[in-house]
């Protein structure tokens, strides 16, 4: 019997700590659902790559650490800012999974709610692997290269996704500025 | 001839302000119309609690107060955002209404800009008897429960409504920290 | 310990149907709550009237049958179009309850699923007590009245419901003709 | 004091109808504030014509009968299908005006209840002077174009809007056959 | 250099249709995007089953075919329901395209104005072998197995897809019966 | 052949920053598409004035300076807070333009990407001819009616603009005093 964990997380851009969990869950599951969140957004400070851009760094980047396709599944879900329906809503466009990972209390308590088991996955480098700190370098032309695979940071070069995200914090365009929703 | 108010908030969570409030409006009318805000919302910092959770604790607010059923009735009311036709949502959601007890400048024109009637309503022990102000107390793990009923702090402890606005405080689930929709 | 059902309906009109159903579920449970389904919506064929307006015929058609303010609770509930979350968005719309009344096959399923008990409720009259027979007998000018309460006959006639109706046939406004959202 | 009036249509395509009902008003009011309903669908059976395009239309179709661009002012308007809250969007869309011009028995109804003065329009060859039917015709390839001002039916020509009308009879797509929001 | 196809469907339910023209298009490109349209919608007579259950079905039904999980990605994309931006929703929610397979009039125009490639596919034994006969099969309780892969109709058996079929054509729940969003 | 450019603003409120970038444009191009953004929201500290005052502002305001009504066209534009979408629905509600006015480099890049040329255009006294500047003056009551045409700030004090903007900053209304969706 196959066992199938769901790791949710926004990839706003995926980085080392992403594969590091990503490695942790696969040796407690046989599958992993790859869920991004917030899959609706693009071109905001929080959200600055597409869900077709995280899709590809996720898979050139779990590629380069040798995990292979039939291991993962990845699945964007779009937000519905209506918190209680959330679980409903990623039960709903998710293949069936035994357990969730994740070290959220929130989201924790609410998987387990309704019945589902929740793991916690260990931190890897917490204090410069994270999005926010990535972006943040981004932006003060300090190394986020190394934070990350280096096909990932090579695709984002492609898509000139420092350009990107320091073009987002100096725009005063009244769709664009709004971060959220 | 009856007489019925309207009275809206969002009872995150419902204290003795709200209650005073009411007895103070029904004085006034025969029967109070009491709007829930943001309806739609629940496990947020602004918005911990769901709309089933506030109709419970007015109930049994105003329950333990000795305000009869007969006496009132709760609609939820879901936020649409655009606030020029908020008055007219609120006006399809509910039984008519002959005035509108409100202290809040905006919400009193916008009535008013359509011929409705709005009074204002004494505060009662503004300070510390807010909503606002009890969030705090909750988080910071000080008294909040004499700024309400015995019935709905009791509740609020059933339902483990502390830990949920501490859990929220420090949440970065993406889909979840957003406060406001 | 207070046993306490759901039972959703649209509501349009409220008749007798209603009314022996309501009757029937305060048997078994101590309070009931009344969730009025679509409730954004109305002006259309389907949904001709408002929430508020609903929330006035149910209370004048129990008062009328001698049902007490104290047994039931009404909450009105906003169509999702995302049906899997649409069990979801109710829970947290109403306070707690132990059992739905339903004899629609699908819903009782959804229901079900999540673990909730279910029971079907006799029919009363139902060939021509139903809301949509009731619709086409305004428009067709033949007997309505005598299918609900007097109360909610004359509060119909009251507020022109029937004219409303006849004018819903007609009209060619896109944004109005539109029967579904 | 100049007098405005308000003038609705979904114009799929512009026709002379429009342009009698313009001429019409325009004896009556000093100035006439367009409206584009249902402005954000296109691409349906319904609503072939994106908004651009059918501002386009009006303004050449006004321009070959002599009406200048002073005398009219062409406001888009979503649906946003909460029937009450149309009135109070269409409101807060567009500058005050004095009076509506309308046939529509429900469109009136709604705009008089909130105290909006409404006066009925002479139907101009209506038989034959429809969108309904012109679109019609365009599928069966019969006469359309007699039925508008030959400057849009050059633009129709222009865009190849009618293989855009019979393509849109014969998909099966499911995002794009769905006629209605 | 990698050529990437995208082939867009509903897939209520994955048949053998499905399968020939994925093989078709993997002949062509290197590596096939394989769109879910609709994705938020289920427990509808058009759209029964959810996403997650579709992306199991399109998974265990290319893996009886013998088709790799490296040849293929799945990604699941919400209805918009404006249809000029439904082009460039697509491309946000996905990795980067050379060319689509559609035999579908107006996607193929749509896809071409924005300068993207498109070439028609094959049917395969159309007159049964679509998702719309399949499912008049099931209801009907005639052979429907025979048109999809032997995994896919097991699970369909195993969820109860056909049992849910049915209800829903019975259904009278407002909030269910709407087919369409 | 005519010329036709595009200028995207809010408008909130509209100035003399906003008239010379408009006679600026115009010098470029024979007509101007004058894009009302964030069209559905007003009563915000961010967004006060509804389109119906803000299109009234800009025609009183050009004709004060002598710009023809056959000159530009104003469409209103409703924000969909999904930006790759933006440019998408900024084309459909549009009629045909050759290029845009923008100094904003996220909206520039955008259009650009999808082939559209886009050019800056010169700030005018950029320090306090910005909305931003004048919505502070008006709450702090210092000079603001020097930034704006003569009409326009006549039309402001007539719908008693600076209070509504007062009122927007001391709000505690939930459903009000969120400025931003």
């Amino acid at each position: 019997m196959i066992k199938v964990g769901l790791y949710v997380g926004r990839f706003q851009p995926f980085h080392m700590g992403h594969i590091e969990a990503i490695k942790y869950a696969l040796k407690k599951v046989d599958e992993l659902i790859i869920a991004i969140g917030s899959a609706q957004y693009s071109y905001t400070l929080d959200n600055p790559f597409t869900t077709g851009e995280r899709i590809t760094m996720i898979r050139i980047g779990l590629y380069e650490s040798g995990i292979d396709t039939s291991k993962y599944q990845i699945v964007p879900i779009p937000d519905i800012n209506i918190h209680t329906l959330w679980i409903a809503y990623v039960k709903s466009y998710t293949p069936k999974f035994d357990l969730v990972f994740s070290n959220e209390p929130l989201t924790s308590r609410l998987f387990k709610e309704t019945g589902i088991k929740v793991e916690s996955i260990p931190y890897f480098n917490r204090n410069v692997c994270s999005a926010t700190e990535i972006r943040k370098r981004m932006i003060s032309n300090e190394d986020w290269q190394s934070l990350m695979p280096k096909s990932v940071s090579s695709y984002l070069m492609e898509i000139d996704g420092v350009d990107r995200i320091i073009e987002l914090t100096r725009t005063d365009n009244p769709s664009i500025q709004k971060s959220k929703f």
